[in-house]
């Protein structure tokens, strides 16, 4: 099983070329598509619904992300080989999937190299097609990565700033993504079961619960999401447009009460 | 064969969960996407779509449909057994698609039991990936219901309201559902072959014809459809936009000479 | 192996219906989404995307198209068998991946055998579900088209116009495609590697280069892109939102320098 998460958008050939170029090389791959709608070069959106899709994928599925914005320079395409695999830019898109597969070696794939396997060219635009797919397709189908890629220091990988910051009791977290609904996720894991959280910049204070039913449509609220991350969210309603807030962003959030 | 309706959108991560942990239960299965862009918490627009897919699908097809504003709430869990299986929150979801499977049986989802069957929790807010899924993927790979679910009598199932209305021989209908052209959907099938249709709403009288390319671009038509029921279109342009119609809305209709 | 293009929207029933009809008529067929988001009725947009698509896929792909403006009037519905199979109806859509095939023989499906496999009848709005669709889980399964179509000469299919036009060493291009990121794609193929390019109608002159990380963000560019064809774009930004450009538009274009 291959995962692909991209933000290539949905209405070109891009997502097409890709897998036909995969299933070219590996006839028999179960294509699962998980998002082609990432924000244009967002690697720390990207990297959230990776990891999403990882804590739920069996043992050795191939996960391959292309949000690269820094194709055709000099980034390096890296394959991760854990209890999963990774296969996706040198870019921090990796980070956050990173924490769920227990690492255990780190490629850098060889251009030269991974063209014998396809047949064809590497563009200057396009590596899902011409690297990463074929090289997600590839490992699926038990090529070593010896074969067209080099080891590295699993030390030497590019990571995003992930990292909750804490200011006198006050979190300031990232905003790591926001849904189709409008659902804000910060940064902040494992956050106990507190009983309010305050917003300061928004000079709100809102209740923490477990379901969106639990306020009156059009209310705030904050609860524990189905992603262990902190989430604000407005019951039927949008807390991104509410508090006019996108991927990225810095909040400041107490917490109230609870464990 | 599992098919898949959900209004998740396809931005985000849940999408990709929800089949992940789908083929880490069933690694077999073939999921099909039908639409993950069901107008958010709109179960009649999703009812209706998943009729149409249950037309044309094979005997055994599983269809999973998560459209669940109550989610985290009390509502239940169901799976409904015929010539197909329908996987749904029982809030309605199932009306249209449930009169073409001939019903045998009808079970609740006992979430203590399928937890068994997945090895993690049940969130409050995403049952497709930790309830319906998981569900429909033990379905199709042959685990009986009675392992995770109880049986309980199929009048006990939420249905909607889509039974058209009529008075002094105008009809009453609602708008089932808009297509991405704009074509309006009507809940009247089976509405034999009148020769022109009236809209005492809008003061129109339009023909009823069978393709769109028989009345002038931007012009209105009446048509059969292709789903049975009776369909208002603009040729070349959008039907609800030139009336201001959308999912949920009342038509006033009269239909005028044929059979 | 099976793609799809259509310009069917990613909300409906639409694209379940028809994946339900192939499966039902052939349960092993592996089916791939290439877009269901062409701009509505563009049959020069999905002509250039199932090119792309059929340049990376394996011989004996099967490529159904369905950009159908003229659904229920008396266009045909045609089958082409080369390398690869294209089954689209006759509109044009075929022009482009039609380069890439061999073509040996050509096909008009006969709606009345058709039915017989199908065992439903023949919408007159809907031809993807009940026409294209089965033909192409037919001949993937290795059911012969004489068992549901007539041969019928090559050299009658409809044609698009996509002929580079010249005039006194100034190119008359057509965009063939603006991709979700906004790069403008022209109808010029092996272009050799100018220095810059001269956009007449807007007072421009661009570098010619082959990444968009290689100008300042904001800044235009023209390159090779992934398709062979000429590309105008802007790094980090939209060069179709710049220049007023859409699919079909003309643009004179002059390369300066180079091979």
């Amino acid at each position: 099983m291959i995962t692909l998460t991209t933000d290539f958008g949905l209405r070109g050939p891009y997502v097409g070329e890709m897998k036909a170029a995969m299933l070219r090389i590996n006839p028999e791959a179960i294509i699962v598509d998980v998002s082609h709608s990432i924000t244009r070069h967002s690697v720390l959106e990207g990297s959230f619904v990776m990891e999403q899709v990882v804590k739920y994928s069996p043992a050795g599925t191939v996960h391959v992300g292309v949000i690269d914005p820094g194709v055709g320079t000099e980034r390096r395409a890296v394959i991760i080989e854990g209890e999963q695999w990774l296969v996706v830019p040198d870019n921090g898109l990796a980070t956050l999937p990173l924490e769920h597969i227990n690492t255990r070696r780190v490629w850098t794939i060889d251009f030269e190299r991974i063209k014998r396997f396809t047949g064809w060219g590497i563009s200057s635009t396009f590596h899902g097609r011409d690297v990463f797919g074929p090289a997600g397709a590839l490992i699926e189908k038990g090529v070593s990565p010896e074969e067209f890629a080099d080891e590295v220091p699993p030390d030497s990988l590019t990571r995003l700033d992930v990292e909750p910051g804490e200011e006198g009791g006050v979190w300031l977290l990232k905003v790591v993504y926001v849904d189709d609904f409008g659902n804000v996720i910060l940064n902040l894991k494992n956050h106990g079961r507190p009983q309010e959280v305050k917003l300061p910049d928004f000079s709100l204070e809102i209740p923490y619960l477990v379901a969106y039913g639990q306020v009156k449509p059009g209310e705030l609220l904050a609860l524990p999401g189905s992603h262990d991350y902190l989430e604000i969210a407005v019951n039927q309603g949008s807390a991104a447009q509410k508090l006019g807030l996108k991927v990225g962003d810095t909040v400041r959030v107490k917490l109230i009460g609870g464990d």
